[in-house]
């Protein structure tokens, strides 16, 4: 008895559709014309049509319009992201199995309707995406505005295009389809888990603040008034008036584009207003390149993704981001790292059961045979010894049985985190402006050659992050060959938390740390810091061979000062050189 | 490009596990033994075992002892099943594509430990569970003592073996393993939506109480005293000192069994203490007999199912239930029923799109090819017109194509509910105990002839009850041939709600009742209903030949009344006979 991981999916067979189709020379044109109504349809008829070339160049076209894209006529296929929620999602671009296929929108603007997975990208080569604009009608957050506050809280007016209602004392949210009332009625809401408030003036998140958090149910207490308005009980929040209060979603339910097991995929001249999650997720690809790309609200919007702008987890070949715009987006501009399993059990001299430990990293397809693997003292993020994957037996999501070519290495136990040793990517992130988004700017967890070069940073906590642990997120990282050089990083961590330091290193290294230098060879060089404050302009620990040298730093009276730490703070680390 | 659904399912491929096995007259058995820890791994190695005797008679036995099933080494499956959440579930006994097998528990209690699927009987034939109990060690639902009253609230105590917290003013339950704190904690959560009050003495629902409900996130306001007690805060509940008040699960996760496709399966002398929402769910299959089955708590709890303890949708062939106990689940003992489409769109002369509209039908095989169908107005229930399917397209789990051998019929318009004429099956429910349970006892929706006699219900809602609508649960139903005879009904409806008759029709007609005749041909004899009010004994409307006669009364003062109702209330009937 054997079963293997397989899609669940249905998908409409379209008779109508697209319009148009050309051959130039092997390359095929295939126009979806915009029929005012539900584009669906058209869509899957043109992918289908392309499909039937076999893999030659296909450009599927759009009229420079505004194109609605329901869920009713897409299929359905269970995804999992890294990072992100899994589920049986509807996709309205199924691009399953495809290869040498432009989705060309000269212009055009996609707007998805309901809770559904715009883009799925699977087993794919060579894929385009270029000129056109991605939103949701139902943002995955939610905009309101301080009107007025009272001792005990505020009153807040929601924006236009966020449904709500107060239930029994509860704020909640919803979208813009009725619904029936069924046993499940909770599906179709759109659950929250805090608040963060933005300044609309300066379009970023207010200073000095971090996220508020609702009950652990995802609620806060509220009191409807009338039309838009209701009156919001919390202590915790800072309610400016004339500041928008986002209500950040509380799940991750889809990307805007993920990206699974491809090659060779380019986003050029994209812009993506929002997502009920990330807005690119890249995970077990090879080569992907985001150049003039936007992550930007809409118009009337505060802010764009729900989650990180950019995700890459256990990629290969290249990963490029260069001449475009990360902002206002609800987590990092991008996290670029692998995965760490867990062993769960050792079954025999060469056998032992791994397990996906954190929850949407489930499913993740990390080892193969013929793998090579480090074992890693989850403690001291210290690799042990390396092995070679003999067979690999899928149990489920959450657990499988590898065996090795040879018997697991002594010092192997329990416990122990496991991940491949890839062909890690070259990063190249450049010519960026990354700002007014909450968290951090890029995470750096990359053991590929990782250059960062002619960015501006203006992020609300650290702009360069190393992370990496094994106890919590399980993301495997440890830069070895890091270049931050000629990026200007202008106020950044003027909100509450998300850093100390503009640059920082915060892997989860709780022993051995005079031992462990999990993170090495970075130069920071040439770059200019204008600090508001006394932050901490590095905080290194664990850190072997790294050189600052030619950073300018700047004052500026942009905000009050809020910390008073010394410049740099290093920890544990060998071969720091700090000069001028 | 054309997907279908399929399984999504890793197993693990067992090399230890499973010990015995011997050849009688080509009649194989099968020895699981009991290891003590986890016995997942031997299970699956004997149903591998079990399978590689291809269709021969096999017999998986049983230690009389305790097995507990964890469900790390367990595959997932996505599992849709009618009136339950459908979702990738953790099986423990992946029963697909099995035929003549025969799980004999020996006496033996399964223990399922986690939030999983305990039995999934998908594709098979010829299947067999007898002589065994099942339970959770976690329940879903929760149940807390009232130790004391306060104005406003009551101070309660948790039971042993319900883990619980206070977090921010909310009371939240969850499992018994420590789980990692990810973004996705909340799915640790054993989500709640209501309590509901039982009366230890009686071990049944306090009299005349209904479901509070929790605020629409799932949570009531408590404070934590210390040890297992808690204030708990809500003005509508009766707290009753002594009392045991009943969390309920808010979701439906996982039947105890789920039966679907499936032809010939046997429950003979099964025990359920439990279940993450029904005990069993049957659907698509034909021929399913409970014979001398418990459904009834464990020592210590209250309550059983987290929801009804058997339901059947779309069957065919013989349905019995007989000899059998059904005390204390949260919902209906059964409900038998089919699923109502909905046309959502019409597309040419003979294509029209159709859709299952309840959440949790979703992803319902309801319609296949030469499949005649009838088409029914929503409002009226009345069957307009029926047709013959040449083709079905699935589009997703909730839309799909369907072309009819000819033109669609005049009349027939978008709304309309569609139905499948199939080989409705005969119902046999003899010799059962009802009592105790949350809502109804017996929901009789069931075309074919139905038989209910010698069964003694005690229900704090109606004992028989007739649904079927188009508007909100979208279950077919409408009786042709119902005998109900030899019963007792013993001071059923003595809680708040659930019904205002012992016997009582409640089909959605809201439109045409002078004309439409959805439910025919009851018979109603020789029973005996004890009465402790002037609770109705029948309640019907749109019924065509209805005989009562021969039924007795008699007085109980169990209760104080709370109703003054006629005996008899008939509306929009014809043929109705109501004799001494």
């Amino acid at each position: 008895m054997r079963f293997f991981y397989s899609l669940v999916v249905g998908v409409a067979l379209l008779l109508s559709a697209c319009v148009g189709q050309k051959a130039d020379n092997n390359n095929y044109k295939i126009l979806v014309k915009n029929s005012g109504g539900d584009s669906t349809p058209a869509l899957l008829s043109a992918l289908e049509k392309a499909k039937s070339y076999n893999g030659k160049n296909v450009e599927i076209h759009f009229e420079k319009s505004t194109y609605l894209f329901g869920g009713d006529f897409a299929p359905d296929v269970y995804v999992f992201t890294s990072n992100n929620d899994e589920g049986l999602k509807r996709v309205i671009f199924p691009l399953i199995d495809f290869q040498n296929i432009t989705i060309n929108g000269n212009g055009a603007k996609f707007v998805f309707d309901g809770r559904i997975n715009p883009f799925l990208i699977r087993n794919s080569k060579n894929i385009k995406f270029k000129n056109f604009t991605c939103d949701l009608v139902r943002s995955g957050h939610t905009e309101a505005l301080v009107l007025d506050t009272f001792k005990g809280g505020a009153v807040l007016e929601m924006k236009p295009d966020f449904p709500f209602e107060i239930v029994q004392g509860c704020l909640m949210f919803m979208g813009k389809k009725d619904s029936i009332t069924t046993t499940q009625k909770r599906d179709t809401y759109y659950i929250y888990r805090s608040m963060l408030e933005f300044n609309p003036q300066r379009n970023a998140i207010e200073y000095n603040v971090a996220d508020v958090w609702a009950n652990e149910f995802g609620a806060f207490r509220a009191d409807f008034i009338g039309g838009r308005k209701f009156k919001l009980y919390n202590t915790n929040a800072k309610f400016k008036k004339g500041n928008v209060v986002v209500f950040s979603l509380g799940a991750r339910y889809h990307s805007m584009f993920a990206v699974d097991e491809c090659c060779d995929v380019f986003f050029e001249n994209v812009t993506v207003h929002d997502a009920y999650g990330m807005g690119i997720i890249g995970q077990n690809t090879r080569n992907i390149v985001v150049d003039n790309c936007k992550f930007t609200p809409a118009k009337n919007r505060i802010v764009s993704c729900s989650a990180d702008a950019t995700h890459f987890v256990n990629c290969e070949g290249k990963i490029v981001l260069q001449n475009s715009l990360f902002e206002n987006q609800m987590d990092d501009a991008t996290n670029i790292h692998g995965i760490y399993e867990r062993l769960a059990k050792i079954e025999s001299a060469n056998t032992f059961i791994s397990e996906l430990v954190h929850r949407q990293q489930y499913g993740f397809k990390t080892f193969a045979v013929g793998d090579e693997i480090e074992f890693v003292d989850r403690h001291s993020m210290i690799t042990k010894t390396t092995a070679k994957i003999k067979s690999v037996e899928v149990i489920n999501k959450q657990f499988k049985r590898i065996v090795l070519t040879a018997p697991i290495p002594q010092g192997v136990k329990k416990l122990d985190a496991i991940a491949k040793i890839r062909n890690y990517p070259e990063v190249v992130i450049q010519n960026n402006i990354i700002r007014n988004n909450r968290a951090r700017g890029m995470l750096l967890n990359c053991r590929g050659k990782t250059l960062v070069k002619n960015n501006y940073f203006s992020t609300s906590g650290s702009a360069l992050y190393f992370e990496g642990d094994a106890s919590n997120w399980f993301e495997q990282g440890g830069v070895r060959d890091c270049t931050i050089i000629n990026n200007t990083f202008e106020n950044c961590n003027y909100a509450k938390g998300w850093g100390n330091a503009v640059i920082e290193v915060a892997a989860g290294i709780t022993k051995d740390r005079q031992k462990s230098r999990y993170n090495r060879n970075i130069k920071i060089e040439n770059n200019t810091f204008k600090m508001f404050d006394g932050t901490s302009l590095l905080k290194i620990f664990c850190v072997d061979n790294l050189v600052w040298k030619n950073n300018r730093v700047e004052k500026t009276t942009t905000f009050p000062p809020k910390r008073n730490l010394p410049p740099f703070i290093t920890e544990h680390s060998s071969n720091v050189v700090l000069s001028k």
